[in-house]
């Protein structure tokens, strides 16, 4: 090989090396909304802050559960939409216009002749529609003389796991109280996904109670918000989640010869 | 009905209701040993604080995993015992004159011809030997430079699932890094199990990092020791555990139509 070839081989490499790292690494944007009545409302500040978020170098943006609406069952009727529609336009045009991949948070989503889902739709930098999560867990809880509360009085919910892929990594969508469910993670961590994001919608109790506490049992938490409406970021570091997977190997130790998670049917 | 027999019937009830109660409340000890490189005086040592936890009314009794050796793939081979022997003698013994179920931590466990297994052997109040549970899933790591540490070189793994049944409710046997696959537990929790035990062996750096956080993520922390030999209680009630549950009911909501875990062979 002569010394230019040398030469040109070695810049290559290292060409090649910056390219893999600028795939293992990137931002990630969180987008806490203050939700208000006005759904037009909702739907410019979370595109403003979509913008604001890319601007900061996220090249995927979350936004949270429920955002274009207020959370309760009585509203989702009167919120819902079909996607494409008015909320699921505007989110396409902001992932377009900002180069970003969305995950739009939810929506109260009609389909099937009348049906609602709590639904995420995610879209690519060019604008697409990638995908459609229905909330696959509805939460219903019904303690006599205490509390009740039941989503599927007005949901429907979803049969299909949810799995995209990026240029740094595939990713798993879930929201909310689908986290409580194992079997989703593991389907996810199966097919590959190295991200699993569940937007979410919690309030000053239940938060502090619940989230943060599943949070912190499934890894250290980077970065939180306080109650304000704001975008917290975090720098994924592709390689450092191979790091970490490497000291505790849970993925290779498991005893697949002992047990197994199965999906019944996928979509 | 005479006022006699109303009267016996009523009295009748109210004995009903407190045998009940009997068994949806139980005291629960967990020992926490200073292990040293004397077999004997560990065995001694655990035999007295099994006596101590009865007095103070624990029904269940938990020792660490490894309690009497110390723990590292080179103590092994020296301390391994067949089941039954030394340590499983001085176990029974204690369960019968103390009249307690005990899960007696673990014990590297010689048989199969030669083989070692990290072995937890349950004793009921009559000292009967009522299951060996063989930790599944073997701690092996092997960072180049780092750290290597490999379970595997003198262990060899189990491949049974462990459940047994107490009075107050059936209980799953796991040790320590079996924690950390999610489908042993919810195979426990499929086999109707209401508590799960994990004798572990944790020092001051892995402990915090990791031993608490886990069991952080999977409930609320009762009670915990210091550094020192001590016996920790909790008192169990199953009542408590079942309201709890019917206010998150994930077991009730789980999507068996979309996912299942499965055990592939059992013992």
């Amino acid at each position: 090989m002569s010394l230019l070839a040398k030469t040109m081989s070695s810049k290559y490499n290292e060409l090649a090396i910056e390219a893999e790292r600028a795939f293992t690494e990137f931002r990630l944007a969180v987008v806490q909304l203050h939700v208000t009545k006005v759904k037009a409302d909702n739907l410019s500040r979370a595109r403003g802050l979509i913008k604001e978020a890319a601007a900061q170098g996220a090249k995927v943006v979350v936004l949270p559960e429920c955002f274009n609406s207020p959370y309760g069952t009585g509203f989702f009727p009167e919120y819902a939409e079909k996607i494409p529609g008015e909320s699921s336009q505007v989110l396409s045009e902001a992932a377009k216009e900002s180069q970003v991949y969305l995950v739009g948070g939810s929506i109260p989503e009609e389909d099937d002749g009348g049906k609602l889902y709590n639904t995420c739709p995610v879209f690519g930098p060019d604008g697409s529609l990638v995908l459609k999560h229905r909330k696959i867990h509805l939460f219903d809880i019904d303690v006599p003389g205490k509390i009740r509360f039941q989503e599927s009085e007005t949901l429907s919910p979803g049969s299909n796991l949810s799995v995209f892929d990026t240029p740094y990594c595939r990713v798993g969508v879930g929201i909310c109280y689908d986290m409580r469910f194992a079997e989703l993670a593991q389907l996810y961590s199966k097919k590959g996904c190295q991200l699993l994001v569940y937007p979410g919608a919690f309030n000053m109790t239940t938060g502090p109670a619940h989230w943060e506490l599943l949070q912190r049992g499934r890894g250290e938490v980077i970065c939180k918000a306080g109650t304000e409406e704001t975008v917290v970021y975090a720098d994924i570091d592709l390689q450092y989640l191979a790091d970490v997977r490497q000291q505790i190997p849970i993925t290779a130790q498991r005893r697949s010869d002992l047990y197994t998670v199965n999906a019944v049917q996928e979509g």
